[in-house]
């Protein structure tokens, strides 16, 4: 049971506060402060320029890459760490186009966050040859995915619905029609075990700010299989993804491995802190996180279905189909989520009507699931969430 | 003069270190750790999620946008603040393309910032529609720019030689042809006063992590020209450019003012330390930065030619054709360079021979660059550089 895994002693979580919002903003993991402040003290404020050697700011994307790495299944060297997810999309898909240029088709779905979809339109825009973007519902894209198909490009976790796709079939429909297979792994990179290498999938791109803990808007990464990294023309042709960087040539020429997929300089700050983020996984089993976060989800979904009929189930039923979040459907559910938030329960809303919790066994366990349950249930029985101040839009994630 | 200017006690810069490389990388402005330990402790710690609205994360891009504006002349609301240099240089480019459909050359010069070729390339070979880049020396630059020229493309200081372009004429030039204008500031923002709203040009880009202090990684900018932002169909259509991000819509619609160019999350602990070092600046006029510059470094090449006769100015003798650095170059460039550093002058080498010194008024005075030329001059001349060990080339910056 998750009450075994024993690491919420490694986060700093207010006192009174049930945290059901992992998977928008993971919360502080202990030591992260001191990394920061080391980091501009000592590093910055010290070595200045010569940090970038001293403190090992050149192969920090690199060291954290491979911790991402072996926390998605991928092999070392294989993930390049950076930017921000839309632009890891963005890379990755122009990577594909070039693969496949005779295509003109990229299949999504209508559930994947817009951010993937706007990223995949502006691309297609940009390049201005007829290519077309195919959205099905999620459960319909198995049969979207056709001998058109250039790219498939998905999020595993419904950023709404918590509904998981399933990776191993799609991955392989894709490579039987010929398409490249992109999975964006935002709701999914440590909320379970992730097979990427397994999977055959040709890339693959999250983000780090949400079950990895590693602050607001902590960078994002990119893995490409290791096959065919060198056949990768980068859209996003940056120095740092050049082979030689400060040899300083006029042509770029790629670097030979995943760091092709680096652009700009990056930010040191965040991957400090996201590398200190990292070290809580260590002994961690992602099955063990998997079958104590399917545990505190089904007790929710359970205790809110029987104290509180009027929320209606988003999610799919069965845990094996979910992501780490449950939704529940509620007319009223940004005032009553406000409510929520307002003692000390802190999920979010999603338009139109979701109510969102995340349930991550690294910092939450049976006890806080009761809690939450029983502070949710008396605001919707109690119509509480009905005070005026409850809905005033002024949040906006 | 230089030292009549308050501001080196605002930076923590370490005893006996003289630093000629904040054209490279800032030093630590006073206040960016404990404003760091905020972030991290009091924003994201506490109020978790909530932190986007009750820190002011969701307004900080903004927030330092305009404090960036007002810095290089440009109007409030127009620069866009995130991502990386080469992300907004790709950006512009992009956006330049879409607004002269007919046209397909781009005009750089061959000593601008790799990065920006290498982003131009990349673009260029992603729409794969002839686009050529025509890169002449910076001297040729304006002959170059011609009818059938989309955009012109240019750092406004040379990174190598610190030759300063005439932005007002070759704006003036690329407009007379029907080309759009992008500069990159990455050499002057923070040096010397700049006007790009006087200019006329459409776009102008830069990073932070230089004159302006915002840290190792800091988030890179862009101006776009006000009436022309609605045109703008950026290439890199990212939620957060998204005139409603949190509306979800299945369908990008672009921001109406220059927040279009904004692609991802924001990288929150970057900014939060970014918008304390630009507080520095409170107060302070971007004419007598530039006059105090101009009088270290002709101080600089004074002294050094008088003294140290090996080495041979590289950068424009006359300061109105300089930025803010100096360079010389030795054929043993880059062993002496790591003996000046060792002694605690720190300026930089760049390929294949260059010695830069860059010369920031915030934090130096002429005493510095008198007791730096003193160093220098003491190893060139004693051969000091000679040591074996100042020719491993692990250093990489």
């Amino acid at each position: 049971m998750q009450s075994n895994l024993p690491k919420k002693s490694l986060f700093d979580i207010p006192e009174g506060v049930i945290y059901l919002d992992g998977n928008s903003l993971g919360p502080t993991p202990k030591g992260v402060a001191e990394r920061a402040a080391k980091t501009i003290q000592e590093e910055w404020g010290r070595d200045l320029i010569k940090a970038w050697n001293t403190a090992g700011w050149m192969a920090l994307p690199a060291v954290v890459g491979d911790k991402i790495a072996a926390l998605i299944g991928a092999e070392a060297g294989s993930v390049a760490t950076g930017d921000t997810l839309s632009i890891k999309v963005y890379q990755a898909l122009a990577a594909a186009f070039k693969m496949r240029p005779d295509r003109r088709v990229v299949v999504s779905d209508n559930g994947n966050f817009p951010t993937d979809l706007y990223m995949a339109q502006g691309l297609m825009d940009t390049i201005d040859k007829g290519y077309q973007l195919r959205t099905p519902a999620p459960q319909d894209v198995m049969e979207a995915i056709t001998e058109d198909t250039a790219a498939v490009l998905l999020t595993q976790v419904d950023y709404r619905t918590g509904r998981l796709h399933d990776m191993a079939a799609i991955t392989a429909k894709a490579h039987e029609v010929g398409a490249v297979m992109i999975w964006d792994l935002a709701h999914s990179a440590g909320a379970m075990p992730i097979d990427i290498a397994a999977s055959g999938a040709e890339f693959a791109v999250g983000c780090t700010y949400k079950y990895l803990n590693g602050g607001p808007g902590a960078p994002a990464f990119i893995y490409a299989r290791p096959d065919i990294v060198e056949e990768i023309e980068p859209a996003l042709a940056g120095w740092l993804g050049h082979d030689a960087p400060f040899a300083m040539e006029p042509t770029y020429r790629p670097a030979m491995k995943a760091e092709r997929l680096r652009v700009g300089t990056p930010s040191i700050l965040q991957l400090t802190v996201l590398d200190q983020a990292l070290s809580v996984w260590e002994g961690v089993d992602l099955a063990d996180i998997r079958a104590a976060s399917m545990a505190l989800s089904d007790l929710f979904i359970e205790l809110v279905e029987a104290n509180c009929p009027a929320l209606t189930l988003a999610s799919p039923r069965d845990a094996n189909e979910r992501g780490s979040q449950v939704s529940f459907a509620f007319e009223h559910g940004y005032p009553a989520m406000q409510a929520l938030i307002e003692r000390g329960v802190i999920g979010d809303f999603r338009e139109p009507n979701i109510m969102r919790f995340g349930f991550t066994p690294l910092y939450l366990d049976s006890a806080d699931v009761r809690q939450a349950e029983k502070v949710l249930s008396e605001i919707i029985n109690k119509g509480l969430w009905q005070d005026e101040k409850y809905n005033q839009r002024g949040r906006v994630t």
